[in-house]
């Protein structure tokens, strides 16, 4: 018997979800619209039918172990994804019972950068590592800890909000209701609203002075940095500056032996590593200097938030098996 | 046979030691000045006989299980003191390993603060909680996490470091070599520098201006802003605005169930937990608003450093049981 899970990530615009084997093996894959159905339960219908259609790819001597779902504002304790800003149902969506009921196995549910970072000591680059970070820089900043190889969901299921730790008080409008938050200024949306200023600010020509706000995206920053613009470059400078600052303050909370970045602003390499580095040591109380890692994620792919959910049950059961250990 | 450990505190000045059994009874206490020693090698041996000589105030039917220590700059995973600033003793001292080869029993060693919580965790406020941080407020400021029950010590058993994180990166200068630095506003020696600051900004009257910085300490303050010294009130309120500003981005990393304040200017009361509280709230992403705790701790006496150490041992041997159950 051939065991697997199924991993599914919740997005704004679209949920993914796949079958993925304990060595990371996706062996099957599949997309649903998350905003096709005005519903909740409507989508759960259609999101259930989905993964029954996806288990009926696989010959019997495959057995589904687990479903794990990563999701924006999904709690770990409850099982619920509770008021999240990017879903258009509102209040409290208890879609680990949901899914628990319809297949009969575990459903383990957490926030996405959670997922990440469950994904990364999983499958990817903290396969050895008991302490570390992962940073998830999407439309917005989120982040996953692990301490003492145990994911960190604090006492409210909450754990790991950077994105919302402060830059500056009186600074840029954040979604959350508060300003000056770390996503709006490093994030594909930061990084977007820091060429903005520049060029409001600025003189110097710039192939990006021809963009629109909502055309403007990473990719095209990236491109342009690479082709010598002085504008994308600076703005991969100040991001990775305030990026730098702030890593400076999560090392010293809790002593990570490497910290991951994850996503579209992460693979634009040297441009947003080398000053994040940079800015990390220059601030870093001296006893931590040269000690903590600043790495790219292992799982850049597409099929990465499919990989981090479905982990979530990998990790459930290798820990499952120590508690029963335990119980002896 | 009544069981019962050793927990050492060693400061810069004096080292606390004393025996405390299970529910936190301090059977003997004593101190030795640890300047009256110019070699490493004699301080050891002067605190070996004290512990020795300890050990015989009590009778045949109690049995010493283990030693905790307590000392900056001491790294729970190698048992050594580790170029502490706060002692003339240079370099790496193996102190674990010492007191094991004299006492033959287990010897778990970690920074002050990080004591503190494991103290507060075992005998103190924090007894039935897994989620908490321990602030320490005396010359300067520490800190200590307990995450899933877990002391987090950190890759490099350096965790915690809050002391260290920036409120003003061309403000004050700190011990540590870089400049505005947490501690060099919140802690004993932070309110003196802010009382120091607002006199000299300021005409107001003020009973503080007949003190040297030399003399002042907090009590004076606290006494003084009780009376309604205005410089005084205006002291606490500012150290209070800045830990709460501060605190808001720790709850954000490990969504803790309380923040408890220990030390000197905890013991100030409404005129330190009020403003930090407020600015912690008002501060904090709307998320985890009216959640998280702050509260005095429940180890405020003279004995506190020497509880927070011996419960090291309680600790370690609480959790080598539940591993030696995991073994079988």
């Amino acid at each position: 018997m051939k065991e697997f899970t199924a991993g599914v990530d919740i997005g704004g615009t679209n949920t993914k979800f796949g079958l993925v084997d304990r060595e990371g093996t996706v062996l099957f894959q599949g997309t649903i619209r998350t905003t096709d159905y005005a519903e909740f339960e409507d989508y759960f219908k259609a999101m259930a039918e989905a993964v029954r259609n996806s288990l009926r790819t696989l010959n019997s001597d495959h057995k589904l172990v687990g479903i794990g779902i990563g999701a924006a504002n999904g709690n770990y304790y409850t099982g619920n994804i509770e008021r999240a800003t990017n879903l258009k149902w509102k209040g409290v969506l208890p879609l680990a019972k949901l899914f628990t009921d319809e297949f009969h196995v575990p459903c383990i549910l957490t926030n996405d950068a959670n997922a990440a970072a469950v994904g990364e000591m999983i499958y990817g680059n903290a396969r050895n590592m008991k302490d570390f970070v992962v940073i998830t820089l999407g439309t917005g900043l989120g982040s996953g800890f692990v301490c003492n190889g145990i994911l960190l969901n604090g006492h409210h299921g909450i754990a790991g909000e950077l994105g919302h730790t402060s830059v500056n008080p009186t600074g840029r409008f954040c979604n959350c209701g508060k300003r000056g938050c770390l996503e709006t200024y490093v994030s594909a949306t930061g990084i977007k609203r820091t060429v903005y200023k520049l060029l409001a600010d600025h003189l110097e020509n710039s192939e990006l002075r021809g963009i629109s706000f909502d055309n403007l995206n990473t990719k095209m920053i990236t491109e342009a940095a690479h082709r010598g613009d002085i504008v994308a470059r600076a703005a991969f400078e100040y991001t990775g500056r305030i990026l730098g600052m702030k890593l400076a303050e999560t090392v010293v909370h809790t002593d990570p032996e490497a910290i991951f970045l994850f996503g579209g602003l992460s693979q634009a390499g040297d441009l947003i590593f080398k000053p994040t580095i940079r800015h990390m040591e220059e601030n870093l109380m001296p006893l931590f200097r040269g000690k903590v890692k600043v790495l790219p994620s292992g799982l850049q792919n597409q099929a990465a938030p499919i990989l981090g959910a479905s982990s979530l049950v990998w990790d459930y059961l290798d820990k499952k098996v120590q508690l029963k250990l335990e119980m002896v």
